[in-house]
This record gives C-alpha cells, structure tokens and sequence, in this order.
C-alpha cells in the first residue's frame, strides 16, 4: 500500500463527504505551537497533509519529541498533546468522536484509523525500548540516521543535512541532556564519521558506518520510521 | 462503554462469525512464556479472554514490563512480543490480516478495534512519559498504586496485596534496578506508608499519601490503566 496516496485519498474523500463540517483543516504557520488544552476538539486524530512539525512531551522545563511528523503522518491528538509546527504546515483535526462514525459506514476509512492507530502503536512501543535499552549513543545514532534518510541529500563529502537539528534538537527528541548529546556528536567527528555539526548544517561522512553501529537492531528501527525512500538517495 | 461486557460480546460473536477458522483460541497455563517470534499468525490483535499475562521487552538479559493483562485487556502481538502468563489464561489471537478484513463488514467489530489500539497507543505513550520525566520513585510509586487497585484487599492494617509482586518484578515493571527498588521500598517503610514488603505479601498502611505522592500527574495516570472500580473497594 502506498501510504502518502492512499491517505490523501481518504482524507480527501473525507473532507468532501458527509462528516465534512465536523472535520476542521488548519493552516500552521511556521514556529507555531498547538496545545491540546486550548483546543477543541481536543481527542482527535491529527492527519498530516502538508509541511511538518514536531509532536512532543513537557514536564517541567523537560521536552521529549515522541514524532516528527511530515505529510501522511497521523499522531493521537489530546489534551496532553504539544505539537510545533517545524514548517508552514496543513493539518486536519478528525475527532475521535468523528472518527468512530465515519468508521460505521466507510469500511476503507476505518481499515485507514486500524492502520494509522496501529503504526503510531508500534512507533511508540519502539520508543520505550530505546529509551529502557539504549544508551544516549545508540538513540542519537539513531535519530541521526532517521534524519539522513528524511531530510539528506547526496554530496561530494557525504551526506548534507541543511538545514540540521542542533544539539538541543537532538538532546529533547531522545530525551538526553545537551552536553551527553554534544559529547557523543565530538566522538563521531574524531572517528570520522561525522564530517561537520554545527552553524546549521552536517555532513555525514559515513553513513554505512553509523548504520553498522545499529546493525543489530536496525531491523527494528526500519519498522518504527516507515518511509518510501530515503531522500538522500533520490 | 463497559468495556469487559461489549468486548466480550464482540468477541465472542467474532470467534462464531465466518472469520472463525482465521481466529485462534488457546489456553495458557501459569508460568508459561510466549515468543512473537516463534508463533504463527505473529501480527496480530491478542485478546486476554480469562487470566493474567504480563508482556514485557527483553535486551541482552534486561527486560522491561510494558503492560500486564486482564481480561478484556488486547494487546497488539508480532515477532518482538514476549508474553508471561501469570495465572491460567485463556487468549484469542486476531491477525491483522483478518482484523482489517472482519472490520470491512463489521462495523461494531471495526469501532472496538479502533478503540483498542487507541488505548494502548494511550498507554504506552504515558509510559514513554513515565520514564522521560519520573524518577524511580514516582514510577514505583505509580506501579504500587495499580497494583493496589487491581489486586489490593481491604484489611485492618490497611490494603493487603497477596501474593505481592517483589522488587525484581516491580524493577523489570518500572525499567529500573532491584537495588534502587528496595532503597525505595525501604524508605516507604520508614515513612509509615508501606507496612510490610516482602514474603510474597504487603501491606500499603497509608494509600491516600501514596497517591498524594503522586497527585499532581494522578488525571493521566487514571487515564492510562482504566478499570471498573478498585478491586479493594468492592
């Protein structure tokens, strides 16, 4: 199934059909911030139709990133919900209540909720065992990987990441404090592996090697981010 | 809803519809283990029909608990699910492949399903928040209230909970070390909350200032392991 069309598809139906007025769509400027607490409805499911943005946690001047979001994209949207718009951003708000009764009569959009329901799960199970079983360089080589494949492009020296996540980026998307995110980043430039980071670009020398860094587990990690190609390679 | 009543009608009325042969009973004797990885359908929806499992992930000999089970409990099951059956129990496996297809001409089959992932996805989000921002503490504190009230009896001395999990099982449930469980626990006892630990039972002398412990996170807490009613108030 190819998942961008496919949604688009539904989505579109959706919007033009009869549960139209109680779907809202939503222009996010860039650097926007949504709470779920200031907003209604407040339990829905947030599809992604354009730009991206970034779905986290807070607690006490803590962030944690639980997703970064890009066209196609759903993520569980309530009252504990952050959400920051990363670039101008398109988004419809399906609530649950909604949801459940499209569902009763459009058996295709309720095999599309199973699924997107169903990804985030996984998406989420494989954030908690990151976080029980890997230490703050197997997350951040992983997170580095995830961004290569979605946002790099090929270059002479690797791969080009511009603009690039900076330390504190990195340190609330794997729940890591700046400095152990920084120590880890100074490693991978002496090893090579990393060819620059900083003044908001990076350029990955070796991805083969970062990738063999998680080999083990990089089976797992595919699932968690599922993507039709990486960009880089395009 | 009531859940464990509509779950189990749905069910039953799945196991007895034309998707029977696609749909798999089994009983599961305490003690137990089942691997995702050995097991054929290994995506699937698994339904606890009667009983108590625990599921949990495992790395290099650390294991985390991710949700332990009770009837009308559902669990998504693939290749990387552990499951530890801890009473008798009776399970019904669902494949996706079969979940999807029953979803397109059931629609109450398809809003429960719905339902399902949504709570789980619920779940393991709030323990994605438990491990960014709790410290041992508050998480043991928070999987000493559940216990409480799946399990606890009410007594003289307070709510009784036997046969009580020990400090590895609360360690393996909370992500933490046996150690740092018990400099807890101990320090519960002096402080007149915990009354006893130890020798497969114990005793919570102070629940109102466990909880209070917890108040100020208690509104998600509640959300994220629903249940009828505290099994030591009835």
């Amino acid at each position: 199934m190819s998942r961008n069309n496919s949604s688009s598809d539904i989505v579109d139906r959706i919007i033009r059909g009869p549960a139209a007025r109680r779907i809202q769509c939503r222009q996010i400027r860039a650097g926007q911030m949504i709470c779920g607490e200031d907003e209604e409805p407040s339990d829905a499911l947030l599809y992604v139709r354009s730009g991206r943005l970034r779905s986290f946690v807070s607690n006490e001047g803590k962030e944690l990133t639980l997703f970064v979001l890009v066209p196609g994209d759903c993520v569980r949207f309530n009252s504990d919900t952050l959400l920051d718009a990363l670039r101008d951003s398109e988004i419809i708000f399906v609530p649950m209540s909604a949801l459940r009764e499209i569902g009763r009569t459009d058996a295709e959009f309720a095999g599309w909720a199973i699924l997107q329901l169903d990804r985030l799960l996984d998406r989420s199970v494989q954030l908690v065992k990151d976080m029980a079983f890997c230490d703050v360089k197997q997350r951040l080589i992983r997170a580095l990987c995830d961004v290569a494949d979605r946002d790099g492009r090929g270059g002479d020296a690797g791969i080009v990441i511009a603009p690039s996540p900076n330390a504190d980026d990195f340190a609330n998307r794997i729940g890591a404090t700046r400095q152990s995110v920084s120590t880890v980043m100074a490693e991978l430039i002496r090893c090579g592996i990393l060819h620059r980071f900083g003044q908001q670009s990076m350029v990955i020398s070796d991805i083969a090697r970062l990738r063999r860094e998680l080999a083990p587990d990089r089976r797992t990690s595919s699932r968690s981010a599922p993507q039709a190609a990486p960009a880089w390679e395009a």
